[in-house]
């Protein structure tokens, strides 16, 4: 059983604005839970779909959040289509505590900073990827989607439980880096070769930028590397979270 | 001015049983039109929003499509949200004939293989990633999601005009492909090290497998290849589109 005010609270979460205001997110899907265990982030409640308790992954995450005494409550189908964000449920839905990020300055080696990625899934899919490389430090810029939207994290896959996340002045932050001796590589359309980037520092942050006007001009100054992916068709482009994996890997093994 | 029929027609071809009976596939917003009248691709008839006529990067593209006789029809706001697929249309629509492609095995030297990539955002991202780096052949396994599915179309950006993408039986293209001795990679879980990988052969096929289940097994006991990304960090993962760039960029740059 579900209260009429908590199918209101969980529906309300779908809106920034609320997300905001209760500090709380959504998560679904066996995947995001299992991580969250992995990773030891607190699940605040979980509800499950009573026709899918015998599934054994549903079973084996239940008896790991028993332990940890995180709060379990059976639903209905009906109760599940009315709180879950997704049309082919998997018949798991929690919420959990949007963090308090520290945004001080003692970085990771390895950033990556993300200039106005607007899309939700392409948001996520960075974050994946991102965490895949060890990246544990991601920086974004105003306009980027909301990092709490569902789909954001639905398609990070759980980077949320692993990385230090925030939003700040981009143009400050390149600042500083520059500063603190950070190679600043930004992934461009006129760049020069990957292959012929040569970074002597083991400190860098990689800038992606917006996808349909790549990272701000005033941005693309303070880089000290500008990089293009070699290019062997006839499109313009690569789409954002394609050319972020390449990046990663390139720079992440040199 | 839009007919009636007109409408009924644009409408179904969102449908694939519609799509294979018409032989027709939508076009969406200016990167598609100035990708298909780059590559000669023919569209058989546009509709263009009055409102944004003046627009300068429509005014170019119609004055191009005029030159090769390329019917216009200007349309209304309430008749371009009948026959528009996206929220926020550009105000640019059109109709182009599905192509007849030809299975033959005068295969190019390097390929994409695709094994039940279910989502359309993934199938379109990884065609547009295969076009930039060159691949013109695509091959799909049944179960992929439909490749002129609006979306598909929408987020290859115009692959489809320049390369020849069919569906066929996986098993015996690879039967086909040791014979002429392919090198055939699969992009695994628990594959050798992307950086230890070593193709003596220019002639290879890359393998990339559904987004849940990764490659059908009887597939991978094809491959004369399977091969890892490296991972630095926590997730199981990732992304089928960031994993299919970094092999690509990988596979065309040794």
């Amino acid at each position: 059983m579900i209260s009429k005010s908590t199918i209101k609270l969980l529906r309300s979460l779908s809106v920034k604005k609320y997300r905001l205001k209760e500090k709380l997110f959504l998560i679904e899907g066996t995947r995001l839970f299992s991580e969250a265990l992995k990773s030891n982030y607190p699940i605040k409640h979980i509800w499950v779909l009573e026709e899918t308790i015998e599934n054994s992954s549903i079973q084996k995450l239940l008896t790991e959040f028993r332990t940890s005494k995180t709060p379990i409550d059976i639903v209905s189908q009906i109760e599940i289509k009315q709180i879950s964000e997704t049309i082919q449920s998997q018949g798991i839905v929690g919420i959990a505590q949007i963090p308090e990020i520290s945004t001080h300055k003692d970085w990771n080696q390895n950033l990556l900073i993300l200039d106005r990625i607007s899309d939700p899934g392409n948001l996520g899919t960075l974050l994946r990827t991102a965490e895949w490389f060890g990246i544990k430090t991601v920086i974004l810029s105003e306009n980027c989607a909301d990092l709490f939207n569902p789909k954001v994290v639905r398609s990070a896959m759980g980077a949320h439980f692993y990385q230090r996340i925030f939003q700040t002045n981009l143009f400050d932050l390149c600042d500083d880096l520059l500063k603190s001796n950070y190679s600043i590589i930004g992934g461009l359309m006129d760049g020069e070769s990957l292959e012929s980037l040569d970074i002597s520092d083991n400190n860098w942050a990689l800038i992606l930028g917006s996808e349909a006007h790549g990272i701000d001009e005033n941005l693309v100054s303070k880089c000290t590397h500008k990089v293009t992916i070699p290019k062997f068709g006839n499109l313009e482009s690569l789409n954002v979270t394609s050319a972020g994996g390449i990046l990663l890997h390139e720079l992440k093994n040199r």
